[in-house]
């Protein structure tokens, strides 16, 4: 997933089981050596988790020393009992890493309702002897839930490098942020810088990405800089782009009952977010995502999804539509010829592009998705889920 | 799934095969002995089929005297062939019946993208012979495609009757209108008051209906008033709505794999807009969706999608969850004890309905919609389809 993975320095990671799970790492901690500058982005549901306003209060100064997660339990509409249990967590953490308790940004992920069984958590955070420089991996690993695997990405900028962990596989639409995902760096940004920097990162990569158009209570985004390497600004920006994209990518590729990876761009907007609204139209279509699954490059689903977009006008004269780098409609007709070629190439491949030009102006944006199937309702479907 | 029908007079309607379709019926028509008082509404998808248009000229005066009905092939993304095709249809009618073309509205379901059989359907229109003021049924089956039956619905205010025929399966979350849907009536009503009634009993039926958030091409809500039967203007009005919403939830329970019709009332709110919206977010949750089809009466899904619904502000201190009835959470917590009950009667009734209150207001709304089930992927995941 991560091709070959350079761990920024300063900072300690850990992932164990604390009893939320049976036997699987459910509570993961990464520290960094001194405060870093730092960033991040929160779920927009107004119904969201009890860590969601305790992180942004943490985050608020710019600056941060530990991310800590549970995962099994999202800590969601368990009032003031689950705000307590948050709070204990942090002061705990804090004092065992001699750090201020201000300085811990909370996650929790996993089911809607139930308390975290607090004692067994507080008992489990008494050894943390095995934080370790290298051990991101254990991590990632704490941090899933129903992920096929963990998500890794890794991108160097001159001597600093950028390390991105990310979980999520369901209940995916982020609005200003994802599922959980955090972003270490050696590199020197400045907090005002990193803010930015995450704000566009982010635009184009979790907040262009839907599994089930179902946004999360819990989604969080955060980057902690701990400022050992200097690096070019410009190149340090497109750097943490591209380990968001690829996160993206790896989120929707692995979502749940996911047989493909579904990359959408579409192109000769009037606007960006024209292009992005007619993207996000396509990719939420269950038509169209079925279609992706059934191997059929169906035109006429990506006709509708295209022209149900609201406040947007389309002409199909000038429409075209491109399935896997083939060329299915345009100038008002369809290239029926080619349709079983493409067929057996969905059939063979992970990832499907479908490229829309809409003819209309010079913008374009990429949304990323995946395809619907049976599996997915299954999951979801089941009763103990 | 109509109870009595008592048709109206005035009317005359034949359903019979063309060669669109292999053997079952595929062409419809219904029409008048005298030109009628008439009102419209049409999809907004702007990629929309050639009737759509044409049907929106025919009705600009307030006028019909026929509605004719292709199933099988959709005439979208056609071009001049296309709509040249569909004038051609309703000239040979109009001659046929001794009618004016301007007075005929036409309506075309099925397949995006192929034109269609021309010649064929000119030859089959040459026998309208079977006519008939009692054969609703006949048009009824004629206008299906995915739909497991046909689906009729009828009042009657005072001497007069309202008729309802509609057909939709799939690609259903019209806006502005819905799949196809005929409405007759032998009251005697004004074309404007039509229009004033039929926009306020579509925002509450077809407008309140989400199968699976596609808009469709071709979605047209047409009706007719012969002006034989004088009636009480109100209680005509509230006649019509009746005769709407149980052809949305005829729609939303025979949806495409669908096991359960889903009520969703939103009560307690600022606004009945916010309501809606609200409640549009449940009813288009896979998440939610999907529990339906698991007999899951999951409250923390349902505060997932009203808390993602864009521009409303909720509270989890005032927000209450009703599953079939039963309050499953009130007050902040959650009342684990009665879920297993409810499980077991979502799995006896192919209605379940959800009430959820948001403490905020006085405004109420209600949509329809359906479970997502393994059958809806692998219908529409099907290549040929």
């Amino acid at each position: 997933m991560a091709g070959s993975v350079s761990v920024p320095e300063g900072f300690r990671f850990l992932g164990k089981n604390v009893g939320i799970k049976d036997g699987v790492k459910d509570f993961a901690v990464a520290v960094a050596d001194e405060p870093c500058a730092a960033a991040a982005m929160f779920t927009t549901n107004s119904c969201c988790g009890e860590c969601i306003p305790l992180g942004r209060d943490a985050v608020s100064d710019g600056r941060l020393q530990a991310v800590m997660v549970t995962s099994g339990i999202a800590n969601v509409a368990t009032g003031e009992e689950g705000r307590n249990t948050e709070l204990e967590m942090m002061e705990k953490l804090a004092r065992k890493l001699q750090i201020a308790p201000s300085d811990v940004l909370p996650s929790s992920t996993g089911v809607i309702g139930p308390q975290l069984p607090k004692e067994k958590i507080l008992r489990g955070m008494e050894d943390l002897s095995d934080l370790s420089a290298d051990d991101y991996l254990s991590f990632a690993e704490a941090i899933m839930t129903t992920d096929k695997g963990p998500k890794v990405a890794c991108e160097r900028v001159g001597e600093a490098s950028i390390l991105g962990i990310a979980k999520g596989a369901g209940m995916i639409e982020p609005n200003m942020a994802t599922m959980l995902v955090y972003l270490f760096t050696d590199a020197d940004v400045p907090a005002e810088e990193l803010r930015n920097m995450l704000a566009s990162s982010v635009a184009v990569s979790f907040n262009s990405l839907s599994v089930d158009t179902d946004t999360s209570t819990s989604d969080t985004v955060v980057v902690m800089a701990s400022g050992r390497k200097k690096v070019d600004l410009d190149a340090f920006a497109a750097a943490l782009k591209n380990v968001c994209v690829n996160l993206a990518c790896q989120i929707a590729a692995g979502a749940e009952g996911a047989e493909h990876l579904l990359k959408v761009t579409v192109t000769h907007c009037r606007t960006e977010d024209e292009a992005k609204r007619i993207g996000k139209s396509i990719i939420n279509s269950p038509l169209v995502k079925t279609a992706v699954y059934g191997a059929d490059p169906n035109w006429g689903r990506i006709v509708m999804a295209v022209g149900k977009t609201p406040d947007v006008d389309v002409s199909l004269k000038n429409l075209q539509i491109q399935w896997c780098g083939e060329c299915v409609f345009s100038d008002g007709q369809a290239h029926e010829d080619v349709l079983d070629d493409i067929s057996a190439r969905i059939k063979k491949s992970d990832t499907v592009e479908i490229e829309v030009s809409v003819g209309e102006g010079e913008s374009a944006h990429t949304v990323y998705g995946c395809d619907l199937t049976p599996k997915y309702v299954e999951i979801n479907g089941d009763y103990t889920s």
